[in-house]
């Protein structure tokens, strides 16, 4: 019986990734005074940084913001002023302090699911700009549990199915990504509702997914997750 | 009856709040280059950038990077070069990379506890910085799970003991800081062993703070935590 409905944040329940792009084409801007790079060389460049400051840094905003600080003065030779290090100090401080725009008819989605499941939010960004997001986002009373994971792999959805005394085939993981959301709760047995998002970080691209079609559905829009949790349920319910 | 120790991390664990002085004095340092500020007046004035952006990035070794970059470019006014603040960032690094110092006499105690209760690690520093540094302490296989919060309040320890289905009056906080640690589990109805350490960071000050003789220990070592958890659990015990 699935008891337990979990929802990525970002790019599932509000929008996310377009404003990390609009950052990083500001930055590019900023940088484009000092380089005869193009910007998908810039943008190579940071995705290479972040890469490698991920395994220091963690993932979330504050990481991103040190890790284009980083790249603006490797790639600059240090060359580049104290003003425009701020002025992208300041694009991180932006995304930090964002207003957060839900995903159309993901409000009324959430609480449908919620009256017949415990729903909890799995995110790997800062716990501290997760909060302040459910907090503005008018979810708070649906959300009362809010899991920070360092990596969605296998072995942490199983710790934290551990954590509320549950089996993978009593969770289902909703999200746009199909390797931190998807890949990870299939393999585990768990469900998995996978709503795409138009934009991908190249960091979660995800090429050699292979589906189930007992366990997973896809949907275009919010307003669908009621629906595919339901099949779904109907699939857990009848293996038992 | 006790059911559950928690412990702090930095500073309780491990030392910290000393890397983190050096980084300030080596901060400063970086300063004098440009500024006829003592070393006092640029450590107020980071404390302030600090207290104001710990509302934006929380708590953690990577919000105090952005801070300390922030500081230097305001207190410059914008006049510090690329290298100085690659220096500064690098300082942030170094932290979050720092080797892990166990306080003397800590492991052994923790173990001991462990015995005897389920323990936990709650902290408000990063995720993943202090997934990090579980994991090179050796303690891992003592803490299965560590609870980031983003702020020590009498709500969040009801928040996490309502996770572990325990009451107040079951749960034992070990740490370092009168603000986060003990008044707050003091306060719901908890119990407390506070190991003072030799140096708090001025945000963590708390100066009106009253004690409470039969729910709160003081020791001045790790090797004293474990007597100090016995005698507070017969305390929990006769009040049954």
């Amino acid at each position: 019986m699935l008891k337990l409905v979990g929802f990525d944040a970002d790019d599932t329940l509000w929008h996310s990734e377009g404003f990390y792009r609009e950052v990083h084409d500001h930055f590019e801007r900023i940088l484009g005074h000092y380089l005869d790079l193009d910007n998908a060389k810039v943008h190579d460049r940071l995705l290479e940084v972040e890469r490698v400051n991920i395994k220091v840094f963690g993932y979330g905003a504050k990481g991103m913001t040190l890790s284009m600080l980083e790249t603006a003065i490797a790639l600059t030779g240090e060359r580049i002023s104290a003003r425009h290090l701020h002025e992208i100090m300041n694009l991180g401080k932006e995304v930090l302090s964002h207003p957060v725009e839900l995903l159309d008819g993901i409000a009324p989605a959430v609480a449908e699911i919620a009256r017949e499941y415990q729903v909890v939010l799995i995110t790997k960004g800062d716990l501290f700009h997760q909060e302040s997001k459910v907090a503005k986002s008018g979810l708070s009373a649906l959300f009362g549990r809010i899991e920070i994971v360092s990596e969605k792999d296998p072995a942490t959805y199983r710790r934290v199915l551990s954590e509320f005394g549950l089996a993978p085939e009593q969770f289902l993981m909703v999200g746009n990504s199909l390797r931190s959301d998807i890949a990870p709760v299939l393999q585990i047995g768990g469900f998995a509702v996978h709503m795409p998002y138009p934009l991908t970080w190249a960091l979660e691209h995800h090429d050699d997914f292979v589906g189930d079609a007992e366990r997973m559905r896809t949907v275009a829009a919010a307003a669908e997750i009621p629906a595919a949790v339901q099949a779904l349920a109907l699939n857990a319910a009848r293996r038992h």
